[in-house]
């Protein structure tokens, strides 16, 4: 028995998520799927990371392990055709036996895209959350900084999470806007609670509009209280990046 | 009665192009309705170009002639709600009742993207041509070079078409590719043949492979003869950015 580890990609738009109820068509589920046809036994993968209905991957990690022959750098390719064409499994690697991507992420990189014009772009509204009304970049800018560093991210986490703990480190988050109407805010750390970077996008989202001030951020993470917050940004705006470990 | 002048952008994926067969759904087809609808009279819809099934755009204009009085820079937001996701209407004007937006159009801009990887992006394989093998950017440049200017363009033409001459000036071909596996080909003319800028494409990707000199541009366009030109590129890498008139 061997343990392979993948990169995967995937868009989510047709997806309940990475792993999902049962019923329903995940990530997960067609990954396994997949590869037990190609490997020709049960395939269980263990992804580092449960990414909601709707958000995209470009930088997935997942694990499963495997009697197979084939060697691991040829497996993307051999995947290749029993994958739908919303999923790719871009890179493969033998692993040793006790790895575990979830425990051993040391970091993951995210980046929540916006399309800020009047009219939705057809190349990016799969990709970005449109918002007619003109943001406020530098008032968004400002405010992000108070997120990088270790807190407690309580107001920023959805219900339904049962984590033992809500300090998480944040080690960077950038609003970017190039010559368009694109807008992306990537956001690394060592991890993340459940929807946190869409409610802090959904934050800074507000800030942009001039519903709240740049410098609310503090005050919000200090009340440990989700209701401070601002809304979810949709899951569509969202891409995991990275993992690295 | 009036004549409106729009600016429509779409994503060709899952239409039979701009103006189809009967029985199958067409983007003229969806506006045609949509506006009937809202304008409460039955409209005929008349663009600048006739893209094909699967091709994009973001810059198509087209007429149409309406008893109204919802103003024309109203139309964009009173229009959206009777369009799908995939098809927008970004700009509304009055114009000239004798206006027609074929026989004025004096320039187009069209883009063929090209993602260039060994694997297709999640967000880029519904835009752009997938091609795993590293294209050779340089001599795609050089051969580039040979459409500027007027020539007849008859290699470049697909049978079907039934024009009287295949003479066309193309203005400007760029190839271009940031740091990143998007390459993007932008030819501007006024005005193209039958499939002209997709066999172009598929063209200078046969030079990117090796598979031509970066200086048999020039004799394939003297041949006057479909049979030297390359393979038509697929539709889906191709959007219409801008029409000038």
């Amino acid at each position: 028995m061997k343990r392979f580890l993948i990169n995967t990609a995937y868009e989510g738009t047709r997806y309940h998520g990475w792993q999902g109820q049962k019923n329903a068509v995940t990530i997960q589920g067609v990954l396994e799927d997949s590869l037990s046809s190609l490997l020709k036994h049960p395939v269980a993968v263990t992804g580092a990371s449960r990414t909601d209905a709707g958000v995209h991957a470009r930088g997935q990690k997942a694990v499963f392990d495997t009697t197979t022959t084939i060697p691991a750098e040829r497996l993307p390719l051999a995947l290749a055709s029993y994958l739908p064409e919303d999923i790719v499994v871009t890179e493969c690697s033998e692993t040793a036996q006790d790895f575990h991507p979830r425990a051993a992420a040391r970091g993951k990189l995210y980046c929540y895209r916006i399309w800020n014009e009047q009219w939705p772009d057809i190349f990016w509204r799969r990709f970005a959350w449109h918002i007619d009304t003109k943001l406020d970049i530098a008032a968004m800018k400002t405010a992000a900084r108070a997120f990088v560093g270790e807190h407690d991210f309580a107001s920023f986490c959805a219900a339904g999470s049962s984590v033992s703990s809500t300090v998480r480190r944040v080690y960077r988050v950038q609003v970017v806007q190039s010559n368009s109407p694109l807008i992306e805010i990537w956001v690394s750390g060592n991890g993340f609670l459940y929807k946190m970077i869409r409610i802090m996008a959904g934050t800074l989202v507000e800030v942009g509009l001039g519903r709240r001030s740049a410098d609310s951020i503090a005050e919000i993470l200090a009340a440990r209280d989700r209701q401070r917050a601002g809304t979810t940004a949709p899951p569509h705006g969202l891409t995991l990046e990275e993992i690295w470990f």
